[in-house]
């Protein structure tokens, strides 16, 4: 079992984003998170699917979405060569006791506050996944109310000699 | 022509991706972007779709989507009571003379550089989409060679009372 990031730059059509889940699906994979947005150039959107299993049916769905005409390329984007983000925007219910502390917390990992209500607020958090799942263990003793994640997006690195940024 | 962001829950299941989309394309409905991910009950997931469209057409969607079975909630959110956020990951040529200058863009925008390699930058923004175009607009000069956008995600904001913290 192998967790895998695919990044495909598609046309910019309807149907695409079904027929390419479809491959998913048939096989009974369930796609873990999928994010499709534009690109530069708006003939063109760039899907990333994160889907876990078995290497060789993994090998098998990537030559099958590669064949489909409005597939202009696929690739399995290396973690030790890429850049992952994530965007996760939380609902936390909040008292005048906790509001404090779960500030602190938000601070602590860079994230912003968006909306404060009485009794609630919004955080967002940008990311990996190893980042987001450890706020969201800090939060353990707050109640979620709601929870959007956007599912994760990435780039590979610039070059081979590059300086490394990331938290 | 209207511009709507549908919400939705699902069960964590393969297939459902596969189905929504396809109600979609089947009308020649181009899903403009789509985050799925999980939500803090990993049984289900949440999933956002912005469409662009014929009024009545978006409603019949929306309907035929709330009958699917794995189809836990739908929700049209009101860009009045909502907070929209997205992430983009850009990757920018650079030189030795143009550098700084887009560091202090990307500043300005309160952007993160994650990665720095001799010829290229990659820039984490995170916003509204009107902020994404303002700062992909202010790149026209320079040479984007990926661009990785998770489209749009959102919650509807806590209260009525609320105070607003968007930028």
């Amino acid at each position: 079992m192998n967790r895998k990031v695919f990044q495909l730059l598609v046309d910019n059509s309807s149907g695409v984003l079904s027929r390419i889940s479809g491959l998913f699906s048939r096989r009974g994979y369930n796609i873990e998170s999928i994010t499709a947005g534009v690109t530069a150039d708006s003939r063109y959107s760039r899907i990333t699917i994160v889907a876990q299993g078995d290497d060789e049916i993994l090998d098998q769905i990537e030559k099958q979405v590669a064949k489909l005409i409005e597939v202009r390329n696929v690739k399995v984007l290396d973690p030790a060569d890429s850049v992952y983000r994530e965007l996760c925007l939380i609902k936390v219910e909040v008292t005048e006791d906790n509001r404090e502390n779960l500030i602190s917390v938000a601070n602590i990992f860079r994230a912003n506050i968006v909306d404060v209500g009485p009794e609630s607020m919004i955080i967002e958090l940008t990311g990996n996944q190893s980042k987001i799942e450890a706020f969201l263990g800090l939060l353990k003793g707050y109640t979620i109310s709601e929870l959007a994640r956007t599912g994760l997006t990435g780039l590979t690195r610039g070059n081979s000699d590059v300086v490394w940024l990331d938290d």
